[in-house]
C-alpha cells in the first residue's frame, strides 16, 4: 500500500480555492523547471522522472509547506524549491513502492506506474536520481545560509532513511501480513507516512527561521497528520468509496491494517482525533492563519460511503 | 558490470603498506560505527546495510581520499567520515547494480549479493537507506562550516544522480549491447565510475579548503583514474587473470566494452596512459606526497596473464 491522497478542492471555501489553484500551478511549473532535462532523446531516466513527478497529483505536501510558510509569514522562492524537493522525494518513494518486489502496482496517479512504463531498472535508477536531485536542490537552495541548507538536508534525509520512509515501507511489506497490535501498525504508519510530513513542516520552520517552540509544534502537527493520512488511505483502499481510480486498489487485502483490526467506524473516529490534534497544533504554531488548517480539514474528510464502481480502464491496466 | 577493484597491497613499498593497513582499519572501524544500529532483531534493512558495506572490500575510494588529504596536509575526523560516506554510496550502487533487473549478479565481495541474501525489496530499500545515511553524515560532519557541508552534499549527490552513477549504469545496461564507438563507451565509463572518484577527490579539496587550482587538478586526476579503473575492471572481467573470485565474472560477455572493441593490448595501453595522466595531475596537486600516487600505481597495475581457474565455490553460488 502506498502513500497517496485524492483530496478534492471543490468543497474548499471559495476564498481559498483560487489560492490553492494558483499555488498548485506554481508548484507544477517549478517542478518542471527543476527536473533535469533529458541528456538526449534516448534518456529514459529523465523521461521516467518527468512521467512520475509531473503526473497529475494533488501536491499535498508542497501545498501544505507553502501554506505553513504563509502562516509563518514566510513566502520565498527558496520555500517553493524546498517544497518541490519534498514532492520529488515523495514521487521517488512511489516509484519504489510500486515495484514488483514491493507492492507490485501497475497504476499510479492515473498513469502506468514508472516500472510498468519504463522497466524496473529505469524505475529504480530514476528513484535514486530523484532522491539525489532533491538533495542537490536543498543543499543549493538560494538565499539561505550554509548552516540552514545543511540542516535541511539532514532533516530530509533522516526522514527517508533507515528510521523513516525506508523502515516504514519495509515494515509494511514484511510485517503487514502478520497479526500486529494497533500500536505496531501506528508506529509503522508513522515511519511510512508521518516521517516525510514531519520533515516537510520542519523544513518550512528552518527556512523561516522559526523559534524552537514553533518548530516542535509543527512537527507534532505533522505526526498527527501522517497518522490521519495513512488512515484515510486505508479507508480508501477498502474500495467502497466512489472516487476516481488513479492507482491500484485493494492492495491491503489480507494486510493487518487499522481498518482490518478495528473496523471502519473506529478508524474514522481515530482519524478525526488525529485531525483535531493536528489542527490544534497547527493553530498554536500559526495563530494568524487558517489556510493550512482549512486545507487539511478538507483534504482528510472521510471518503463518501457509496457502492464501489470499478473503473474499467484501470482494471484493464491491472490485468 | 559493476565497479570493483581487487588491488593487492602485498606489492606496495614496505614503508607504505603498514600505513595503508592502518588506514583501512580506521575506515572499517568508523564504517561500523557510522552505520545505523538495527532497530530490533528483525531489522533486515540494517542487517543488509552492514552485510554489504562491511563485506571485505579494498576501500579504494576512502583510502585514496585519506591519502589525498594527507598530501594536502589535512587529516581529520571529518575527512574520515566523508570517506566513509563515499564508501557507503559506492556500496549502495553495488546493491542496485547486482539486482536481477540490472546485472543480475549473485556474488559480491566474496559474499552473496544483498538481494540474493535478503531479497530484492530489502536490497532496494537498503540502498536508499545507505544513500540517505551518507547524505546525513556529510550534512552533519563536524568541524566544517555549514557552507562547506552543503557544498559537499551537492558534490556527492551530483555524482550519484541523473548525470553521474545513475546515468552511467543506465547507459551500461541499455547501450552496452549495442555497437558503440570508443568515445561513447569512454563517456559512459566516466559517468559510471569516474563521477564518484571525481566527487571523492573534490570533497577532500573542499574539506581541506584547497585552492581552486588544486581542486581542478584533483578532479582531472580523478577523471583519468575513473577511466583507468573501469578499463582494469573490463580486463579483469575477461577472466584470463588468476585472481581470487569475489564477484560474478564474465558479466561483460556480449557487451560493447573497450576490450571487445579495441582488444586487450590496446586497452592496456589506454589504461597506462590514463594512469600516467592521473599521476601527473596528482603530483601537481600534491607536490610533497607520493602516498596516493604509489597506491594508485599499485592498485591499477595490469592483472597477470595466466590461465583462468574458476573458483568452485563461486560457481556454485552462481548456479
Amino acid at each position: 500500500m502506498s502513500l497517496s491522497a485524492y483530496l478534492s478542492t471543490s468543497s474548499l471555501p471559495d476564498r481559498l480555492a483560487p489560492t490553492l489553484d494558483d499555488l498548485r500551478d506554481r508548484i507544477d511549473t517549478r517542478l518542471a523547471e527543476l527536473l533535469p532535462p533529458p541528456a538526449d532523446e534516448h534518456d529514459q531516466i529523465a523521461a521516467a522522472m518527468h512521467h512520475g513527478v509531473l503526473a497529475p497529483g494533488k501536491r499535498i505536501r508542497p501545498l501544505l509547506m507553502l501554506l505553513v510558510g504563509r502562516g509563518l509569514g514566510h513566502e520565498s522562492k527558496a520555500l517553493l524549491d524546498l517544497s518541490c524537493a519534498v514532492e520529488m522525494v515523495h514521487a521517488a518513494s512511489l516509484f519504489l513502492d510500486d515495484m514488483p518486489c514491493m507492492d507490485n502496482a501497475r497504476l499510479r496517479r492515473g498513469r502506468l506506474a514508472v516500472h510498468a512504463r519504463y522497466g524496473e531498472d529505469v524505475a529504480m535508477l530514476g528513484a535514486v536520481a530523484l532522491l539525489s536531485h532533491a538533495c542537490c536542490i536543498v543543499a543549493g537552495v538560494p538565499a539561505l545560509s550554509g548552516t540552514q541548507r545543511a540542516q535541511l538536508v539532514s532533516v530530509l534525509c533522516e526522514a527517508v532513511g533507515a528510521n523513516g520512509l525506508v523502515r516504514g515501507q519495509y515494515r509494511d511489506l514484511r510485517e503487514g501480513a502478520l497479526e500486529r497490535p494497533a500500536g505496531e501498525i501506528a508506529s509503522a504508519n508513522q515511519q511510512k507516512t508521518g516521517s516525510l510530513f514531519a520533515a516537510a513542516f520542519d523544513m518550512v520552520a528552518i527556512a523561516a527561521g522559526a523559534e524552537d517552540s514553533t518548530r516542535s509544534c509543527l512537527r507534532a502537527a505533522a505526526v498527527d497528520l501522517g497518522h490521519a493520512f495513512q488512515l484515510r488511505d486505508d479507508l480508501e483502499d477498502g474500495a467502497d468509496a466512489q472516487i476516481t481510480i488513479t492507482k491500484d486498489r485493494n492492495k491491503d487485502a489480507g494486510k493487518s491494517t487499522m481498518v482490518a483490526l478495528l473496523g471502519r467506524d473506529a478508524v474514522q473516529e481515530l482519524l478525526d482525533n488525529h485531525l483535531i490534534l493536528a489542527e490544534t497544533r497547527l493553530r498554536q504554531a500559526l495563530p494568524a492563519d487558517d489556510g493550512a488548517v482549512t486545507l487539511l480539514r478538507t483534504a482528510f474528510r472521510p471518503p463518501p460511503r457509496r457502492p464501489f464502481q470499478p473503473c474499467t480502464a484501470a482494471l484493464k491496466l491491472q490485468a
